[in-house]
């Protein structure tokens, strides 16, 4: 089967709908365009599909588009609502958006919605005035700040003494950030805590009440949406978390395009976008001889040679849910969609650090490089952290200072207007909205760098963990995914055949050079054809050794085995160091349920059905 | 448990080893030396042995230097008998020895010898006058060189026409080597021909005797023995092939020494060990401006600074007989232990590279850098290799022009006087006894680069094979494997407790950082303790990222579990890539059995006897 030849290029397609998001964005028109969007999916998909016979591969995602029509029918019609919220409202209208659809893509979609408006709905009641607890003033509580002193925090009118607690803490001592203040703007910063459960452990806590006028005080102070201001998204991505946002594509829409289109590259956000304004934007580089140097967005561009490197950026969750179907795993539940391609364009890191001052002085002591985002949390702690001084400085590590992806200004999301980007090292190295960059004897002492991002063995758990024991994850191991067909779908039998899609990529420049697909859950395999670009394309000569940062599209169309009655697919590839992905998922699980890369495994069933 | 102090360290074992099998080597006393070094071999484990009680675990070893003794007794007592040839004699002997040792251990031994003996003896008996096929001089052989004119050989007086054969030569086209002549000369480089189907295939292409003078002149030229002046081997290395050399030292030897002691460093050889003379070796550099650049042993020595690596050198081969388990390959049945870790020291091909001229003008162009060795066939082909230039060049890729071992000059099996040593690197590509390098445009055009030492997906066979499809292998996966317990083993339920040991090592500088330990299949875990050296010494600091070559030894001790009457004993290796093994073979099983790194599997039962 030839690679689809689709009408509308990624480049198109990302262009038209930044600039019709943005005009969209002012004109309440969201809900429409939303419909627009998903009914051109709709009908690229519709233009496109050869193999599968006409109907049945078409239902889920003309389930998913019916679906978003119908949120928009049946969802509010507010001036100013945004995507993220086009699923906020009354559960039964969602409910019957999902009917109207006929599927359970839409009740899906609510149902992390749901989870999320419970979350944010559930509190504890508070009346000072009838409350068995003492009255403590901020002055007093605030006084609680230390281990000997005692953690105390407050909580919607409560008073917390946690102390105890801060050894348990799943994020580790990011908890003391709000000793002696406000929980509230921790939680809006990191939604998981917004569960009744988290309420519950927390109530075990209470020791007073806040006075009144405080409790005034807070509540003016905290009533801004530090997430406000995030930009408007694609309506394709697969929503995992709102605040901060976190989300990936359809997989069957990701292996359509070898470049992934800006919109629909997945996106992962640790902390609320910030807004930078680029004229007075300014890289600071510290850490050197000479006192540092500062860098405007336009000195980066007029100071240094522009490069451009295409790379995939992957996130150390990718395949996450796979982990949690063995055992739950703390963390977003990611699909096999927190992976994309893109064409980077900006400053070498190399360069810039040589025009600040590296040289054979610094290589003495120098071993990492870390990095600050402008993402912050209320506190004015920000995201961060590191790689090896060795990537950073080679000539051939093409690490980025990016100020371009896929041919135009980063996007918000992604870092605008300067990220780092790290071709073949794990996507939290890779960091955006970039303050400041610090040559250094010792790694980054941020918590996604020390305390995050990690592997462990299975048989380590959270009252075992030892973070130090393991090194922080840099390069990611081989990865592999079936992008098509999706789980539980049907294939006639009348096709006679089936064609498997997927993607393949490696950490560390390794190269992918062959992927192996199973129709019978890995007992037998074939070879998939691979690709490095889209059809039509001109092909870029292959990638000198332990330099391939992007990832292959594959391919494999074959028999259907006369006799089954179902298929499990299964893909493995294996890079040019020869390394291959583990079988299974059980004994890579680990609790934060980062690199799962297992082969993936897709079942479908064959249908006689002649329709 | 404490690691074991051995009360010889392994540098006078080896010093010890070399200074008494050269004094001993003239004198005729080499079975009695052999059954020294096991007695003391024995002595050492006996003195060391804490954990497993006292008498079952040593069953094994005793038997096999009782065995040892047993065919000393039993044995020839010819004065230049070698060490290979002990175990050669009548059958009767090996028996009786194996009777006394008391297990199989010295049975299986004198079965791979038996098989070699019966190869030995096994040939087409010829009468020229009696036959029915017609006589050829050889002269009219020697017009058969080509698929044109049909391709003849000769083998032990008879003419075979294998023109239609060529193209199944397991071997490829290196048969045509042999076109117009003998094939004595070959198959005495490559004793895998010397086995019976091998003769009833060359059989059925028989079509004509050689003329009785022609043989006697042929007799005469293929009467000397390439091997012959191979040299003294340690008894205690595992035989695979005898010619060329290539054996490995048992699994629990191994895990002993963290430098493996020369002596039984696993032995890789493709062709006889060449005889060479340090006076008068050069090493000839080329393919850079300037004309080349010759070099004594002297000018390595003494022009270039000395650059000492530890490093771990594995055969592709390694861990073969598992793949043979699931399917018989094509190549040498290794076990556990075509693995071992040294101290080289030479000059770095860097050096050497930049003062022969290489810049970057060469950079522009030079993509490898081809190796030759000394070490050659019939034809005056020599064993060739290359690595990527980026590998060879780098001040991080630390590749040696190696000439001490383990602080000694080279031992001539590992390539004196000089070898190359790349780190990270598939053994393969580690070239000995070497002549030429030529930095080039182009891979090595060798047999070893080109059509062997690559993998394949389970599904390719030798009739699909294309060997340009997959790439040379360079860096090794991620491995790990148990040396102790061993296979079959039996552990007292008294002592409560089971030590496992091995190895883990990975590829490309990438530092194993966690071995996994599971005692019952897979389905448990446990985390194994690392280190990188012996007890008593001091460690040197962890390398710099990427440039970890040399593996771990690791240990566990853990509780029996107590109902168990077997244990599963399972290892898993995770390097700081996070790479992980592979669960099962049959997935990564490959026609030629290279690249074997699933999880390392073995059974030990669980004894309730008190003895």
């Amino acid at each position: 089967m030839l690679w689809r030849c689709c009408s509308l290029s990624h480049r198109i397609f990302d262009r038209f709908c930044v600039a019709e998001l943005k005009s969209l964005q002012t004109s309440g028109r969201l809900t429409d365009f939303a419909c627009n969007i998903n009914a051109m999916l709709l009908l690229r998909r519709c233009s496109g599909l050869t193999s599968f016979g006409p109907l049945v591969p078409l239902r889920p995602r003309a389930s998913v588009a019916a679906g978003w029509c119908a949120v928009r029918l049946l969802g509010g019609n507010s001036k100013d609502q945004r995507w993220e919220n086009a699923g906020h409202g009354l559960s039964w209208r969602r409910a019957l958006a999902g009917l109207l659809a006929g599927t359970g893509a839409v009740l899906a979609y609510g149902l992390n919605h749901h989870k999320a408006e419970r979350a944010d709905a559930v509190s504890i009641p508070v009346t000072a005035q009838n409350s068995q607890f003492p009255v403590f003033s901020q002055e007093e509580v605030t006084k609680h700040r230390t281990l000997q002193d005692g953690i105390w925090v407050t909580f919607n009118g409560g008073v917390y003494d946690i102390t105890e607690f801060v050894a348990m803490h799943p994020g580790g001592d990011k908890i003391l950030l709000a000793a002696g203040g406000a929980l509230e703007p921790f939680w809006a910063l990191y939604a998981v805590h917004n569960q009744e459960h988290v309420l519950e452990i927390l109530s075990e806590y209470k020791v007073g009440e806040l006075r009144a006028e405080d409790q005034k005080k807070q509540q003016s102070a905290t009533s801004s949406d530090p997430y406000s201001s995030d930009p408007v998204r694609h309506p394709a991505l697969r929503v995992n978390s709102l605040k901060p946002f976190n989300a990936e594509p359809p997989p069957e829409i990701l292996s359509d395009s070898y470049v992934t289109p800006s919109a629909i590259f997945f996106k992962r956000n640790h902390l609320p976008v910030p807004q930078v304004d680029p004229a007075s934007y300014e890289l600071q580089v510290d850490g050197l001889p000479g006192g540092g140097l500062k860098l405007s967005l336009e000195d980066l561009k007029s100071r240094f040679p522009k490069h451009t490197v295409t790379a995939t950026l992957q996130c150390a969750g990718n395949r996450r849910s796979e982990m949690n179907t063995v055992k739950q795993v703390k963390g977003l539940n990611w699909g096999i969609s927190a992976i994309s391609n893109g064409v980077w364009a900006g400053a070498r890191l190399r360069d810039v650090l040589l025009a600040a001052g590296y040289g054979p002085d610094a290589a003495r002591w120098a071993r990492h490089v870390q990095f600050e985002g402008l993402d912050k949390d209320v506190t004015g702690t920000t995201y961060g952290a590191s790689i090896p001084i060795h990537k950073a400085v080679s000539e051939e590590g093409d690490v980025l200072l990016a100020y371009e992806m896929n041919g135009e200004p980063l996007p918000a999301d992604h870092g605008f207007p300067v990220r780092v980007v790290v071709p073949g090292t794990v996507g939290a190295r890779n960091v955006k909205w970039l303050s400041k960059i610090t040559v250094s004897a010792e790694e980054s002492g941020s918590h996604w760098q020390q305390n995050d991002y990690k592997g462990f063995s299975p048989t380590t758990d959270w009252d075992t963990v030892d973070f130090k024991s393991a090194p922080a994850i840099q390069e990611l191991p081989v990865q592999s995914a079936i992008t098509v067909p999706a789980q539980g779908a049907s294939v006639p039998r009348a096709d006679e055949e089936v064609t498997v899609k997927g993607y393949a990529w490696s950490g560390g420049g390794r190269e992918v050079v062959r992927v192996d697909v199973s129709l019978d859950g890995g007992k037998t395999w074939q070879v998939a054809r691979l690709r490095s670009g889209d059809s039509g394309e001109t092909l870029e000569p292959p990638p000198p050794p332990g330099r391939a940062w992007a990832w292959k599209l594959w391919e494999l169309t074959a028999p259907l085995p006369p006799d089954a009655r179902q298929l499990e697919i299964v893909c493995k590839a294996v890079d040019n160091s020869y390394n291959m992905q583990p079988d299974t998922v059980a004994p890579i699980w680990n609790l934060r349920g980062v690199l799962s890369n297992a082969w993936h495994r897709v079942k479908v069933t064959i249908s006689d059905d002649e329709q």
